[in-house]
């Protein structure tokens, strides 16, 4: 039986690697990893350090398969994250039927946490559902969500209050019912701003969590909300990518 | 001036330790514990581990403050834990001002990461605001929630659809509106079995997670309701003391 190993590497920060990571790292023959193109190359950059740094001074391998574009001009959302979901389920079962024989260890490896908005758990789930055979195993990771919370030095919930992770997609239509701290995942479009002129909101912004470019921003989001729609807007110029995420907290 | 460091040191394996915390580790000179007594020796032992094999062949000082015990049976909720808080507080200051010269590193080990649900933060902030002069940093740690979701190999969220993280309070008086993935902390009354009719909820249950006597158990809730009961009665009996949490996530 081939064994796969879904690896969290943390938020950007190579010393967000846990011992356990590590030590997956070293057990891995060949590393599986979904090409997202040009504009990440610093990302990619900060893979290659973790895997030069903590995969070992032996023999392994590092295989590439080309990551679908998502169709962004789709109607319904859910149907092209599915349709993309099982393009790169095609790339995925290819790589590893094509280099991970039987009794080989391979290993995606996942920024920030593999539960947290990430699909290759999915993608191995529907792998399974199409009879490859495999054993599994996972390796948590510091979320993002945690990265965020940590450099501003803040708690996620309030005292005995729930906390409602979300996307920029929903908030973008409502504020969650039932939680006054959200966490807002995959906001390309400036959720946030819908709520600038409520004087009783907190935002805690964080982009490139804990790598040379992080950008962290807080407070009242009448106050902050244009700087940070600023910002992140020239930084993803400047860069051709973004990662962030935020907390809003609604006193 | 001092300094203070919050330890994010993961849910229970010692391997869940990043290289980051670590390091801080490392940096440490009085590690600060707030000691819960005698049931939980275990966890104090888990403790001890982390720090004979990780904080390095040098010198350091480990000191204790008695945590002071909550108010069971005082009447509002939020109000019993405010005033825990501050007696908490109190035996912190004593802790700080007591060990830690200006100069000095201290340290705060926190189980799963410092912003879920541990009050260690909060107490730093009330520090601050009764004029206690630190600089202060957290480290984040895989939380209770990257593990239970690791263990189980399962993601947290479904496609672009939003998670709550809540208390067994909450969930026992309603479901969490806006929310069908649905996380559970501090549930000391079984408050999934308020739902054990429903046969379109499932569970993922877990209890010291990443330790010896960890407890995996997954299913349909009508189905494992009873046994996740019956088991978490047992290990609490024996044990003298438990950790864990669950999802529930309703199709």
């Amino acid at each position: 039986m081939r064994k796969i190993i879904v690896i969290g590497i943390g938020a950007g920060d190579p010393e967000q690697m846990t011992l356990q990571a590590v030590a997956a790292l070293n057990r891995t023959d060949v590393f599986l990893i979904l090409d997202k193109g040009e504009v990440k190359q610093e990302l990619a950059g900060v893979r290659r350090e973790i895997l030069d740094r903590y995969a070992g001074d032996r023999a392994y391998r590092v295989v590439f398969g080309e990551d679908p574009e998502r169709d962004r001009t789709a109607g319904g959302y859910t149907e092209a994250v599915d349709d993309w979901r099982r393009r790169r389920a095609d790339v995925c079962e290819r790589l590893i039927t094509d280099n991970l024989p039987d009794g080989a260890t391979g290993a995606f490896l996942v920024w920030g946490d593999p539960s947290l908005f990430d699909s290759t758990l999915a993608i191995l789930a529907d792998l399974a559902d199409r009879g490859l055979e495999f054993e599994r195993e996972v390796v948590p990771g510091i979320s993002c969500v945690a990265a965020l919370t940590a450099r501003h030095g803040i708690a996620l919930n309030r005292v005995g209050a729930p906390v409602q992770i979300t996307t920029g997609r929903r908030l973008a239509e409502q504020w969650p019912p039932g939680a006054d701290d959200v966490v807002v995942m995959l906001d390309a479009h400036n959720a946030f701003t819908r709520y600038a002129d409520q004087e009783n909101v907190d935002i805690y912004y964080g982009a490139y969590l804990g790598m040379p470019d992080e950008i962290l921003i807080s407070g009242p989001l009448p106050s902050v909300a244009g700087r940070i729609a600023a910002e992140r807007a020239e930084a993803r110029a400047r860069k051709g990518w973004i990662m962030d995420t935020y907390l809003l907290r609604r006193h």
